[in-house]
């Protein structure tokens, strides 16, 4: 399989006028070949195949879109090692990484494979007509879910394989039954067009209309706006940053139809460390923390932007223990030269904002785009003046914020904005100082995390990586793990129809052997 | 249970400088008392009050919400005749109309208890830990849907119970554990007076903290924005107009923190009538239509304001049906002179605009307000070329579009705004031409509905009253009917705390004996 720098609308190879070069961030070297910009024209022809494509894929048996899941998941396995070089090329993620994304990556295509054949996602619900009920009968109603439209998917610079072409978001849009258009990141277009003719080939193979998914690499905010202002895309997909989601979200608010932004934008994961923790292991938890902040150059959404804890001799050993880690911990490479820049400005006006102490920095990278890993502190007062100090620098930075009492932790935990992690750091004895944070802590974000770091999110049925606002754009959801295929799905009432006009998920002898509502209580199918 | 004209703040009355007075629409005459017009520090102190009640809201027991929910409904029934005499001279509607809404009230508060007591709204998932996986260990994680937090809540003018304070907005809120902030219906002020100390009675009788409901009369969008902005409003629910609708998108979307808006705004709900069914029965099914359209005035959000079919004549026999029922049928009594002047002024713009025809009108009415029927007729290409015919006129007026064949009527559906219902009207020899349409209609619409008429909507598990916009400002959920409750539902999960610290809808014990997806798999309870 070669990268050839192409559009792939559906079947259908394009070049353009306009090319790109994707960049080796350790090196700044430029990689061959150029990637052709795709432009208006591309995005229109793209969205009129998906929609072209949406009936007969919408209503696909479970067996074969769930074949159609584990296509896509072999075809990816099949690109070989390749993958895994360009990647490495085009990310500066170390091969371990990336081969461990990969197996994320196949594993969740396959994991929601046995979700659609599985069928719950339909909520298949049957209440039976009463035509002796008074003073009216009722009628025959049944209702399921069906897939919203085709989506559009916007790929994370963080997950060049498990969050982009055929990461969480497609998975779950075609589990659901949408066809995808995907916006493929700029930082790693040849990875992304060894994935997209990935799942061009499993389309082929399966038979399925081209629409099923095309490819749009681009540079352009322009290429974006127009595919979420595109009429036939029914709901969008998103990782990055909160500009950048905010700017999706008002183009698909401004649309003659509004559609629904799925939009993971930010968040800085509160860590809270209690007096017992900090007494009992104080120093292990603060080397802990540093290992957990500079992992993969803290380029993780979950990374601990902030530890919060009562001052006090107690929280010393932690301080000091996390100091001394992270003044060994080697710089890493960074994704890319933007993200790298925008690193150093948020670490450089944290360091020079006077509510705000340097605590502690990591080694000085050697080569291009390294983070340097920096440790702030400050006091609950100062963090709660400031709007500034509680917005995420995307790397490995944090801020350790001292609270004179823990009413001040609660104030401070009170004053967050929404966040995907909350981490609790607690012994035995800290109990009746935990219980009553959790409810605050529920209601400020969409994953509690008990004595673990946040960093590593388990793709898994119970897993949410959302949360309220400005975590994401909608925090009634989740975008890793399998209840992320309801962010695709709407349901559909039919009010007294025969068996014969029915859908088979809902016709009476339940041909799909799905689990069903009936009469408001779930029966085995 | 007397009418005081009050701001019902908790359990707190308050006057102000300001007031207003409803009005019998059938009469012009104000009636007493006076109503208090809520304003900017009403709708600041219902907010905190119910900020502070959310936390034990949210957390109660099934059992005890179930039992809240039992006890506002027999709170209602226990005003008595009273209430549905107010609604009578508020609303000009008859008493049979009133006593079956008001059975179906208190019907949806018991179906919610029931709901809530059996507790998959829940969506108890647990993925146990396996702590010998390789290469990582997989943590224990345990997802649970909580309450968005407070929630406001607007009334529908034309359900004065069943969609006004304690309707199915406030029902599902409730249910889901969310404090409500009522923002009264100024042509039922008397009428919310008095479903609201119902509702606070029932706050107080279940000792539950007075913020779980306040109730704010007043007549000016300043009010209705001033809730909608709150920082402490989580989510909204609306019936009405689309510009009322998107006024308030608007407003939730400027927030610091923007929050869903769940506004139910205009339909038409098309009508497909199919040959063998128009020359098997065209004149009964002509009758028939007249009868839904004027029922009540025709003032339903599913009321069929556009029938579509193939001219011939076999469609003749269903207009002349059609043409004769509304020529004689009587005049009925609006709810408000203002949504009468808004009838009024639809059915002129149509009688006037050059590309429709008058078909029939009904009998001119005797008193203040009534509604004269009016249908109308154009063909698809007409039709289709000015998105004005396509806007809903609330109250009694259709349009009947003429196709030339059935390509035209796809063609005419193709082109349809999203609607909240759809209706199918066919005989078994249509079958073959009515397969194709139902997925169209499936795109457009939340409920499809064959041989039968869309007023009436029940309320079911199977029930969808929703549909794409601008049916609904969101077409994922329903407004009616037990999936309501997820509007007022996120997830949060729950990593690697001990059973003492997760609420007890997720402890290994299950201790509410909910139904649980364990590894996948539902378990249940």
């Amino acid at each position: 399989m070669d990268i050839t720098g192409a559009i792939l609308i559906g079947s259908t190879d394009r070049t353009a006028g306009t090319t790109f070069d994707a960049v080796n961030p350790a090196t700044g070297a430029a990689l061959t070949p150029s990637f052709a910009e795709a432009g208006p024209a591309d995005v229109a022809d793209a969205c009129a195949l998906a929609a072209d494509a949406f009936t007969v894929f919408s209503d696909l048996a479970p067996e074969q879109r769930a074949q159609f899941l584990e296509a896509v998941a072999e075809q990816i396995a099949a690109i070989g090692d390749v993958l895994i070089e360009r990647a490495m090329a085009e990310s500066g993620l170390p091969r371990a990484r990336l081969e461990g994304e990969r197996g994320r990556t196949i594993g969740q295509l396959k994991l929601f494979a046995s979700v659609v054949r599985q069928g719950d996602w339909v909520d298949a619900t049957i209440d039976p007509a009463l035509p002796d009920r008074a003073p009216l009968p009722r009628p025959d109603l049944r209702r399921r879910n069906i897939a919203v439209g085709p989506v559009a998917v916007f790929g994370a610079s963080n997950f060049p394989l498990a969050f982009s072409v055929a990461g969480g978001d497609t998975a779950a849009a075609f589990a659901a039954g949408c066809p995808v258009v995907v916006k493929g990141h700029p930082a790693h277009p040849g990875t992304g067009e060894l994935v997209a003719r990935a799942v061009r080939a499993a389309v082929a193979a399966q038979g399925l209309p081209e629409g099923v998914f095309s490819y749009l690499p681009g540079t352009t905010n322009d290429l974006g706006g127009a595919l979420v202002a595109d009429p036939r895309i029914k709901a969008v997909g998103f990782t990055g940053s909160r500009g950048g989601g905010l700017a999706l979200v008002r183009i698909a608010a401004a649309r003659a139809e509004p559609i629904p932004v799925y939009a993971e934008m930010s968040s800085i994961n509160p860590v809270v460390l209690f007096p017992g923790a900090a007494a009992s292991r104080g120093a292990a938890l603060g080397t802990a923390f540093i290992q957990s902040l500079t992992m993969g150059a803290g380029q993780f959404c979950t990374n601990p932007g902030l530890v919060v804890a009562v001052e006090g001799p107690e929280l010393d050993a932690f301080i000091e223990a996390a100091k001394a880690a992270l003044a060994v911990s080697p710089a890493q490479q960074m994704l890319t030269p933007g993200i790298h820049g925008s690193y150093c400005h948020g670490v450089d006006a944290l360091a020079a904002h006077p509510a705000v102490d340097v605590l502690a920095r990591g080694l000085v990278g050697e080569g291009q785009g390294q983070a340097q890993g920096a440790l702030f502190a400050t006091t609950v007062e100062k963090f709660l003046a400031d709007a500034a100090l509680g917005h995420e620098v995307f790397g490995s930075s944090s801020i350790l914020v001292r609270a004179r009492d823990m009413a001040e932790v609660t104030t401070l935990l009170e004053g967050l904005e929404g966040q995907l992690t909350a981490t609790i750091l607690f012994d035995e004895a800290d109990e009746a100082l935990v219980a009553p944070i959790i409810p605050i802590l529920a209601r400020k974000a969409g994953r509690i995390l008990a004595n673990g770091w946040p960093t590593g999110v388990e793709v898994a049925h119970a897993m949410v990586h959302g949360g309220p606002f400005p975590a994401t754009s909608d925090g009634r959801t989740t975008s890793v793990g399998t209840l992320a295929i309801d962010r695709f799905l709407r349901p559909v009432c039919y009010q007294g129809l025969p068996d014969s006009l029915l859908p088979a998920a809902i016709q009476s002898a339940n041909p799909w052997k799905l689990a069903r509502r009936m009469d408001g209580t779930i029966e085995r199918g």
